[in-house]
This record gives structure tokens, sequence and C-alpha cells, in this order.
């Protein structure tokens, strides 16, 4: 029988809310001060405090301007580090007697006390979502001095990926009939296509063929993580506008037959590197064949984010060796307003289209994964690069990133793990014939083969 | 605004359950197979087939018998521990030149792969109960061989004492409205009182002056992590007998002034180690005084489970050296049904109390605590020794455990810091002048100053 | 737009649950006493007291013993049925000038008093269960006197008509995730085959080839009106051993094609005559079918309950006229102990499907439907009767009910709505060709034409 | 025990959802074509296809125009009404000879068969909010013509006074968790201080010191029959603009001492008569105790929604007999924009507020009730006219209807009763020295003794 007294507990206390729920945090809190009960909270033998330390440490930093703050990061990143003259010795002794005794003593003084100090955090009320906003503010400082802060931040990710692990997230629909204190994080947080009122995102969740789903960790029940929004259509859509507009035929769910992924949004910079969109995309395709088994085609409409940048770089020799009609297409595409111009705007297709199946199949990283950043996210999932669809974003944003184009993700379950293998492997890029058809003749697709090693997330 | 595209996100991926809820783990598993799957979910680049291998794992090794079982943990004991050459290397690396980098890289290999290994089974559906019972297989290895297993049973405690972080917890009534489910569970892991029917459970669960709270994991939703038993009462109960009896007036809760905390009990052993115990006692007790505000009084019922083992194990010089009644109380409690005898059981108790007093407020570990490891729970979450009651047990156990002595532990709410502080500076114990009282003159209380460092816990 | 101002709503008042929820009702309210309460709430202008009135006036039922309960059942018929004089009077007025006017002020003479009463009893907490508990008490006082207490009772069960409407009802699975206090309800009501044990409910409730539902109402939250128990097999079982057992292998719902439905309660008493039980099974048919589609046969495993009182009841001529093998199987199970003899057991099974087919196809009421109460339930629901089980049932009460007989009948949905309207049309009496060709060929099937108008139910 | 086999059950059927879910309903059917299917469904003898039948009729009567509409009540009022020759032989056998079973028969031929047929299409999903919108679309028929169409709104009164019975409702707080589905509704029936904005319902749902509260029916989950809006202040508010700006110190639920109710708004037209405003108002104020036990005032803010009119009625006769402040304050108001002018704006005040003390003390109806439909709503749920507020609503309507004045009704818990009988009793105004004071010396505030009998509610 699983089961054991309580006499094997160890010792351990605390003081619940009732004793401190109407204490203010002292607004004037001095970094020194800070910095000091966070040393009590992490000395602290029993834990008789530790809730209320918790809280008033997290209220504490809430309080802080930006130079105090990046003085109270660098307090982490200094002291509540490992000590360096105890790790050297565990080092020695471990390198000169690599046994058991001596790697639990090494492990031990190379965990850094900053990670003890981010666990007894979360004992206070919210403090799980406290502890997100709080990498959210140190991102920015990691990056003016990645020696000092990066390994705050690497403290902070570690333990998230630890929390955040997908056994521990729960996927839940997000529709007309969720609170109204989770919509309107929806509406801040979608980063795609932004939502601008309350019809508009009534507009994309009410409809009998619109779903949008969630990831939510159940310490953070009103606050998603990541969330995805589908248009279910009879065909797969070819721009973003149709997607979008109320001027539809609408649909009941069991008429559809293609789910279209036209939005996924993160909703925390604090979880940045964290990942759980493949999930998402993964989880919500399996749950809608489930619930409507008649849906043939998961898709995504996906921006071509890094298109008009990479077209920007090429090289005067690299220009050179286009083929006419793509030479035209970049003529065409450097007047303004060139998409209000049908004749235009049809003359540049096959040109573009020409070097958008260049920038996706024969470009290249480094490690051999494509420029195109969602293109490698979806790669990497299993996908097919499925469609181009020239004039499909005709956004500002649009335009100037991707010169109108979007693509077409295909997400074709029974062949999904066998794509993931083919490209972590191997980089081998699942494409369509509509996509590789428009490669010229003279361009190269093989996949470099000397990516560097361990570069494949 | 706290949103990020999915732009920035890395790639991922993995098999959802539709495309293998129907597959069943090939019971005829080789723990060389087990330990490939092994090796291939650490080092699959995505996730793609994550879920699928975790689930295919969990089953295999439900499926082993105890010497296959050994022969897995030995593997992982082995193999998926650091590798000792790379990270000697990197302790030399940071030894001689202690920067942010050798500390990364140092980090980095100390880790063993097996905390990344748990982590993705964690990916399965049921994998986080999954693997607290793969911790309860673990601990008769670790008990037969500490040096081989202790480090592979310090990853996963190391891993739950994350998960299972108190600000993950959900406090939880446990009631007649509780699901079926759940309350065989109460019956099957009640460690204390044991329940022996559904009706003794109603008995314990549905009057309006008896309460039940448990602690549950957001991912094991039907499977309480430890759980406390409170008798609501008009004055502190002075047997086991009283609480359990169906034979009394029932209260209302709102009449009642005090709270009993009769029985706690863990409910698995594969968590053993991670403390919920006496933050659920306090929260329980500040719940509870929120929602009656008349109760005044919250104190244990609680076995004195070393006292006979103890007065047991006392030298002939320690027996000469004891008052008249106490030798007399132990000639009367070593005769067989001594308690049937209320003459014997009335001269039995000035001599056992007194003998009592020496085991809770002078005998002592070497680290300066009392003897007693319930005493050692209660004084260091902050409680003082209330009350010890003769008789108070007359069960089999606690006759043979206790010579039928129980003790009351307080709660005394405003102090339970000041006092649990005391405790764990200097081992005071608070005990009441009804304890100490039964105290010989000649007996010494002074805690043992020199207590061995770093053994609080 | 659908919005009223209140400025349009009546008085009405109410004392609500804070200003009198301590009060007790007092123990030994006299009937003259509670007879004035109820005059005071029927007449109360505004609703000032009416919550408060009401839940004394419950708990002042609840507090009668049977003789003062009749005296307060007998003041309800007398005191709070309608005025004979006004009402005589305004049936006069209609009677000579039948206009709205004289019409209203007739229907408003003929509503009883107490019906207003009972409605307002309803304000108190838990009012619902409380009448329902009410009409039990009620109904033997009917079957003592009708004259008297008959309309009480049509006033009530008028009312429950409306309350209960199948609109309101709320259909839910009843598992081993159902509160205990459910649970417990569960095995009180099970009328058809006794649960004794918790252990004997959970092998009727948790495993994955079996189910239950029930419908609750809205306000009785915690208490089912109704419930039927489902085996999931992969054949229609023989016996109602067979379904109970443990010793069989168990299926996944999944694996199933039959759901028999073995076993159907009704809670109440003071329900009887508001039909749930059609509504049930058909309901729970169909979503049976939607979530395991795979599902093929939903049939009833049903006892026979008046075929030996109807044997019995035979007059000499109709046993002269029966076939030998009848009057062979008669004299078998004439003896006690015959089913444990496997020899007479069988020799008496073709007369005794023969007498059974009698039973069923030829024996008919006054008003041309069987005599067979279960058959008259089922085939007005639309199911065929689909077979005969020779020694179906051999617990006590089956052999005394019906020599060891059970039988099916089939709810073949797409059919059902047809054999409904035949049975209710003309008595026509679904039955399979296993059932039929048990007649012996002199039997006449044919309904009887000349039934009684008016007594279909 | 309380338990009934099912063999006492009686017949019935009916087809599940599964079966017709698809099917549409017919838009083009004919006003006969449900006539006829209401005639089959009342007189089915099973409930065979009763859902269906009653799914069918209320999609067709949904697609009929006004003038099919009216013509289809007309249908309701002539053929589903009693049958006039037996009813009226009824009533002469039961007025010549009245008895048990000359009632019965009285009373059903007295019921007409469209309150079965009601009963029946609540077996529809949905049906029960279809027969509330049933009744919003007969009513202008019954104002238009009450002679035909009036019976058939009382049929539909008489039921919903039933179904919607304060016992069987539920009180649900409405706030930012609530689902944006019911918060749409909340905007769309705010009957008395419009909602404009998402924003706008967000500063009355979300801050701490701001509550709403609704009554639901289980079978209409998501509308909201009726709500009330609450401002937690340390005052009483002087103003509604007060209550409704952004711009004010916001407090904590804790630290009021003031709950305001400043707007209370029945949701459905087809519910008017069916009362639940004053158990609402007396349920919140309970529950808010409860929850907050530091409040002490319980309030409306209200307007006077027929003081304007009483005004302009007065005759030249009682205009000469007002006091001169009262004349002059008659000459300001008649101005255009004398709001804006502040010394005529206090000029007004005494004169005002002595005709509103006229108003409310002295004006009476017929019935010896208050003119006022708010103050008779109030005074008669027990609350007391506790204040008068000058320029206490500076809207449009505000100033049309009552020149300003908004008043305070005083909800007095403990006192809330004795007021209530008083003024069911005897008309007695309760109202506070602040009001009454302003009463010219000369005004007679006597109740008339003589109101008409039976018109109290």
């Amino acid at each position: 029988m699983s089961r054991v007294s309580l006499l094997s507990d160890l010792l351990g206390s605390f003081a619940p809310r009732i004793w401190f729920a109407d204490r203010d945090a002292n607004p004037e809190v001095s970094v020194d001060e800070l910095a000091a009960l966070c040393r009590k909270l992490v000395r602290s033998r029993g834990e008789a405090t530790g809730v209320r330390m918790a809280a008033d440490i997290l209220a504490g930093i809430r309080s802080l301007d930006d130079q105090r703050c990046e003085a109270f990061f660098r307090i982490l990143a200094d002291e509540f580090a490992p000590d360096p003259q105890r790790l050297a010795e565990a080092a020695h002794a471990y390198a000169s007697d690599p046994r058991a005794g001596t790697l639990a003593r090494l492990q031990d003084e190379a965990e850094p006390p900053r990670q003890e100090l981010f666990r007894r955090l979360n004992l206070a009320p919210g403090g799980t979502a406290e502890l997100v906003k709080l990498r959210e503010r140190l991102l920015p400082f990691v990056e003016a001095d990645r020696e000092t802060f990066k390994p705050v931040d690497t403290d902070l990710r570690h333990l998230f990926g630890s929390w955040f692990n997908r056994g521990f997230l729960v996927l839940k629909p997000i529709d007309w009939n969720t609170s109204a204190r989770i919509l309107e994080k929806i509406i801040e947080y979608e980063a795609v296509h932004a939502i601008d009122s309350w019809e508009a995102l009534r507009s994309r969740l009410a409809p009998g063929d619109r779903r949008c789903f969630a990831f939510f960790h159940p310490s953070i029940p009103d606050d998603p993580l990541i969330f995805v929004e589908i248009a279910l259509t009879r065909e797969i859509p070819s721009s973003i506008a149709e997607v979008l507009t109320d001027a539809r035929d609408h649909l009941s769910g069991r008429d559809a037959t293609t789910a279209t992924f036209y939005s996924i949004s993160n909703c925390h910079k604090g979880l940045a590197g964290v990942s759980f969109g493949s999930f998402l995309i993964k989880q919500v395709a399996a749950d809608l064949k489930e619930t409507l088994p008649q849906l043939e085609t998961f898709v995504t409409l996906s921006p071509v984010p890094g298109f008009a940048r990479w077209l920007a770089g090429l090289t005067p020799e690299q220009r050179d060796g286009l083929e006419a009609n793509e030479k035209r297409a970049l003529e065409i595409v450097a007047e303004d307003g060139w998409t209000r111009d049908d004749r235009a705007a049809d003359l540049a297709r096959p040109g573009l289209l020409s070097l958008a199946a260049r920038y996706f199949l024969v470009a290249k990283r480094g490690d051999g994964q494509p420029v195109d950043p969602v293109a490698r996210f979806h790669l990497g999932n299993g996908a097919m690069l499925n469609r181009m669809m020239h004039l499909g974003d005709l956004s500002p944003g649009g335009l100037r990133r991707a010169h109108g184009l979007m693509v077409n993700y295909l997400y074709d379950l029974p062949r999904v793990e066998e794509r993931h293998e083919a490209y972590a492997d191997a980089q081998t890029i699942a494409a369509s014939r509509q996509v590789s058809g428009h490669l010229p003749s003279g361009a190269d697709r093989a996949p470099k083969k000397d990516r560097a090693k361990g570069q494949a997330a």
C-alpha cells in the first residue's frame, strides 16, 4: 500500500494567509532590504515565515523602478550565485576522485542559491505569475549585459521548463462562454492579427465556424500561456482577409472539411524559450479531428516574416543570377502601391513566387535550416510547406515584411512524425509540388550536410 | 505589453494522443528495450514522438517484475548519470578559471541526463502519478544499496520538490459530497486510525462536527497527497475513542470551540521527504478560523510512537535513578491487561506521566531535538506540547508503542511563528505547565547547545 | 429588445434566510397552529414572511405523527378546497352566459387554494423535495379514503407534472466519480436487483463495461428521480446472474455491441404517476449511441412480474385447453426445487415458453393491453418483445413471480416511433419470431378492438 | 424507504434528439399546419413524437410574420380554449350537486387544452426560453384586443408563475469572471442607466466596490431573468453621476459601510407580472451582509418616474392651493436649462422638495397606494422612503420625468417585515423625517381607508 505516516515527514512550517493578508508591502522598500529578505528566505530552516516573506519580496520587487530593479538583479547575479571557492574545491575533489559522494557535493555547490530562492518565492499566492513577470523584467538587462545577467535568466528558464512541463498544462477552448477576464487578455495578447474591439473578438470566437484554444497552467487559471485561432472552412483560404471578414457565408462546424490555423500567439515574454507552440497545434488538430471527424485538412495560414529582408540582402551577384521574371518582380514591388495596380500585381506574381521558392527551399542558415523563422517552426513540427499565396496579406506589415506573400503549412497527421524526423535528421524540407514547381530549374535544393553540431533547436 | 509572437519560439514537436491511444504497451518488453527507448527519448531533438515514447516507457516499467526493475534502475543509476570524464574536465576548467562560461558548462555536465528523462516521461498522460509510483518502487533498492541508487532517488526527489511546490497544491475539503473514487483512497491511505468500512468513513466525514481536508496536485486530481481529519468539539478530547465513537452528542460546527486534528496521513511513499504536513495543518487551521470564527483552540490528538521503545532502552543506571512512582509505573505496565485493572491503571498514572515528561523534555537526539518524531514535527511547526493523556489510546498499537499515552500539541496561531523560531534556533521546547509540572524536580530541561551542525531538518 | 423596467413589476416581498436561519421549528406544533400558518401564508398579500412561514410549516409537518398528519391532510382536503357556494355561483353564471369574463371567474373559483399553498411552500429552502415527501405521506391516506384525499393528491400531482416537466430534468451519469451522498441513495433506491454493499455498487459503476444514468431536478441536485443501470456486452445476456457476476471478462466500452438495460428504478413514491421512465431509456440509448457509435443493439433485461399470478388464475377450462407440454410444465414448476433438477428444468422449457407466449400475446386486460405491467411500459414506449429466457432469474423473487422467466425488450431506435404508434392506436404488440414462434397454433393474437375509451394509460 | 419500481409507471414515450437533430424547421410552414401540429401534440396518447413535434412547432412559430402570428394566437384563443358546451354541462352538474366527482370534472373541463400544449412545447430543447419569447410576442395583441387574447396570456402567466417559482431560481454574481455571452445580455437588458460599451460594463463589474447579481432559471442558464447593480460606498451617494463616474477613489469592499442598489432591470417582457424583484433585493442584501458584515446601510438610488407627469396634471385649484415656494419652483423648472443656473437651481430646491413630499405622502391612487410606481414597489417590499435628492439625476430623462429628483429607499433589514405589513394592511408609508419634514403643514398624510378591495397586489 502506498501510505506513509506523517512520522517520516521533515519539519517545516509557514504562516498562512490569515495572519498577514492585510499587511501591505512597503512601497518604499530599498534594494538592500529586499536582498536581506531574500537572504533570510533562502536560509530559513523551517519555512515558518516563508509565505509571508515571499509575498513581501514579490511586492517589493513590483515597486522597484528600472534602476533599482537592475541593482536587485545584480545582487541575484552576484550574491545568489554558487560560491566560487567552495565550488572550485568541490570541482577539484570530484576531478581527482569521481565518486557518488564527490559528485553529490559538486552538484550541490553548482546549484545557485537563487534557484531555491525562486522556488520559495513561488509559495506566495500568485507567485508563479509573478515570477514569469520577473523574468520579463530581467530580459532587457540580459540583452544589455549578457555576461552578468544570463546566468540568472538560465536559472529562471530552467525552473520554468520544469514547472511548465507540457504534462502540467491544460488545453481549454476559448469562446463566447469564456469569462471576460480571460477574453480581455486574448485581445491584449493577439500578436499576429490585432483584435481592435469586443465586436471583432466576438466575430472570431462566437460563430460556429471559428475556434480558439489556449494552454493554461493550473496556478495561473485566468491568464493563457499561448493560444491559437482557427477558421473552419470548405477550402483552404487564399488570404487572411478572407478569414477575418464578417461578410462570408457562415458554416456549421459539421460542414467544414478544413481547419486553418490563422494565428498563434505566445502570451508572456517571461516564458520565452519555454516552448508550447508545437504541442498546441498538434493537440488541437487531434482534438478537432475527434470532435469533427469529417475534417480532412489541417493547415496554417502563415506570414513569411523574413522574405523582404532576405531579398533586400541579396548581393549584386546573386541579383544578377536571377531569372528575368524574378528581376521584373523585384522592380515592381519596389514601387509604392503596386498591389493596387492589378496588371502590375499579376505581372509580379510568377517572379515573386519563384523568389519565394528560393527563399524557402534554397536559402539556408549556417545550421542548414531555412532562413524563415516560421518555416523553421512548422517544418520542425513535421508540417509540409503546402502553398504560397500571392497577395495573401495586403496589410502594411504584410507588404513591408513579405511583399504580401502568405503560405500554408499542412499538418498531415499520419505523416507528421516521419516529416519531423526527416527534417530533424537531415533538414529535409517537405514541400508540395505547388511550391517546388516555382523553383527555377537551376536552383539547388540540397540541404547543407555540414550543419553545425547541436544547433538543431 | 507581455506578448511574444511565436516566431521566437524554438522548434519542438510531439505526437498527440489520437495517433497512439489504442496502442498497447508490449507486456514482454525487456529491460534493454526500455533502456533503448529511454535513450531515444532523451536524445530526441524535437519531441515528435515524445508523448508516445513516454507512455510506452511508463507502461513498460509497470510490467517489470522486481528483478528486472532493479536492473532498470541500475541502468538509470549508471548510464543516465553525468559523464565522469566530461564532468571532470568541466570541473578542472572551472576550478582553474571560475567564470560564467566555465560555470555554465560545469552545471550542464553535472546535471544527470535522467533528470531530463524524468521531465520527458512526465509528458505521458498520467505521467506525474506514474513517476511518484516509480520512486516508491525505487525506495527499497535505495535502502538495500544506497551507494548505487541514492543518486537516482536524489534526482526524483529534487524534481518532486519543484513540481510539488506548495504554491502548486490545492487544498480541498473531503466530505460526503466527495467522489467515491477519492473516498476509497482515503480509506486505503488512512495510516493512523484505520477506517474499516464505508460506514466508518461516513461517520468521519458526514457529521457536522467532523471535517477532513486534503492537498491535491492539479495533475493528479483524484488522488490526494496528504489529508488531515478533524473533530470539532466543545472541549479538547481526552482519548481517541471519544473522537471515533458514534455514541456522542452531535454538534453543529457553529457551536464548537475546539478543532482537534486527530489524524494526518501522507498518501504516497513516493513523495517521502517532500513535506506538506506543516503547510496543511496551518492552512486548515486558518481556513477553519475564517469559516467558523468562534473556534478558539486548535490542537492535535497525537500518538507518542517512540515512548515504549525509549523506556525499554533505558540503561540499568538510568532506571536506578528514577523516582519511586516511575519505577512502580514501569512494573505495572509490564503486566498484560493492566489497563483493565482500574486500580493499577490509576496507580501507574503519576509515574507514567513523569516518565513521559522526561521523554519529551529531557531526552534528546544528537542534534538536540526530542527523541519523539511526532514531537519533532509539531514543535518544529511552532506548536506547543499542551497536555498528556493517560489511557488516551487503548488500541493494541497504542499500548505497545506508548503504554496508552496520547498527547495534544496546541497550535496557538498568533504564537506559532515565534515558537517555530525558538525551536529552530535553540531547540526550545514549548510545553504547558500541565506537561512540565510532571517533570521530576531533578531532571534537567536545558537543550543541548552543541547540536551537530546542519542536522536541523 | 426584450427588456422591461422594474416599474411594471408587481409588489411582493419576503424575508430572506439570514433573518430566520437559526430559528428552530417548534417540535410541539399543533395541527391547528399549522393550519393557521397555512391560512396566513395563502392570504399574505405580499410575501413578506413567505419564506419563513413556508419553512416553519414544512418543519411542522415533518414533526407530525401519523394521526395528526391525517388530521392535517383532512384540513387541506376540506378547507383548502374550492368554496362550493362561490364555485356553484360561478358555474351557474358561466353556464347561463359562457363568456371570457364568466370563464375566468369560474376557473379562478375552481382552483383549490391549496395549489397556491403548495406553490408558496416551495419558497422554503429544500421545499421541492419536502413537497415530494409530503405526497409520499399522503398516498396511504388516499388509498384508505379516496373520496376525501384524492383531490389533494390530484393537486400535488398536477403541480409536479408541471414542475418535473421533462424539459427541466437533467440527465447525469452515475459512476465512481459521483459523490458518496448520491451513491448511497442509489444503494437505497435500487428496486429491482438489490445492491447490498459499496463493493457491489462499485462493481456496477466502475468497470468500463457498465453504465448508470439518472434524471435529476435542478432543485434537488443530490437526490436522483429515476435511474437506469446498463451492461455493455458483445451479446444479449441470457440471465441476470450473467450481468451481475464479477467473474466475467471485462470489456472496454469501445468493444461492446450491445447495451442491456438491466434495472430501472424510480426513486420517490411521492412522484408516482409523474412519468420519466420512457424518456430516460430513450435519451440514454441515444446518448450511448452518440458516444459509442459501434453499439448496435439496445435491449432490456426485464422481469415478468405477473406471469405466475396469471398462471395461477387460469380457470379449469382454460387449463384443460392447454397443450400437453404446457400442462407438463405447470406440473414441474409446482414442485419445489425444480430448477436444481436439470432434466426437469429442460423438460419444463417448451411448455413454459409456450405459456409465456400466451401470456404476452393473447392475454389482455379490458383495455386491450397485455396483462404484464412491464410489457405495457416497454411496448408503449415502442419497444419490441424480443426474447424469452427460461431460467433467466433464479432468485427467490424471480421464481415466485415468474418461474424464473426473464425477457428482453428491444429498442430498435429507427422503428421505435412507428411501433409506439401501432401499439397506441391498435394495441399491436411487436414481438420477434423467437417469441411468437412459441405460441401454440390455436391461440389467437388479435388485439381486442373494443377496448374501453380513455384507458390507454 | 422512498422507492418505487418502474412497474407503477405510466406509459409514455418520446423520440430523443439524435433522431431529428438535423431536421430543419420548414420556414414556409403555414398557420394551419402549425395548428394541426399543435392539435396532434396535445392529443398524442404517448409522447412518442413529442420532443420533435414541440421543436418543430416552436421553430414554425419563430418563422411567422406578425400577421400570421396573430392568426396563430387567435387559434390558441378560440380552439384551444375550454369547450363551452361541455364546460357548461359540467358547471350545471356541479352547481346542482357539488361533490368531489362533479368538481373534478368541472376542473378538468375548465382547464384550457392550451395549458397542456404549452407544457408539451416545453419538452423541446430550449423550450422554456422559447415560451417566454412567445408571450413577449403575444403581449401587443393582448393590448390591442384584450377580450380575445387575454385568456391565452393568463394561461402562460399561470404556467410561468409555477415554473419560475422563487424556489427554483438561482442567484448568481455577475462580474468580470462571468462569460461574455451573459455579459452582452447585461449590456442589452440594462433598462435604467444604459451601458454603452464593454469598458463601461467593466467599470460597473470589475472594481472591488461594485457588485451585480442576477436571478437565473436552471433551464435558461445563460440568460438572466433580472439583475441588480450595487455600489459599495462609505456614504449614501447623492446623485447617480457620483455612482457611475470612474473618477472616484476606489474602495475595497471591506471598507464600505453602505450598499446602494442603483439599478434593477427585468430582462424579459415575456415574464411581465411574474415578480422576482423584491426577492432579489432582499436576498442580495442578506447575502452581502453575510459576506461583508460591516455593511450597515442598504439603500436604493431610485428614479421618481411619475413626478413631472403628476405635477403637470395638477388642476388649477390644486395649483392655487400650493405654497409660495412651491409655485416658484414650478416656474423655475418650466424654463429650459434651469439646472445650469446655480442660483435658480438653489431657489427651486425647497419648493420642489415640498411638492415631492406631497407627491409621495399625500397623492394616492384609488386603492390608497402612492402614485409613484417605484415607490409602490419598494414600500410594498417593506422599505422606507429615506431621502430626496435635488439634482440627483441630470440626464435628459431624469429632468423630463422628475425634474432631476432622485430618492433613496432604505431597506432596514430588521424592520422590513413590520413595514411591509403596515403598508400592506393600511398603506402606511414609512418615511424618514428628512422626507416628511418637507411636507407643508396643511397637507394631509392620512392614507385613504376606503381603498378598493383586492387591489393590493
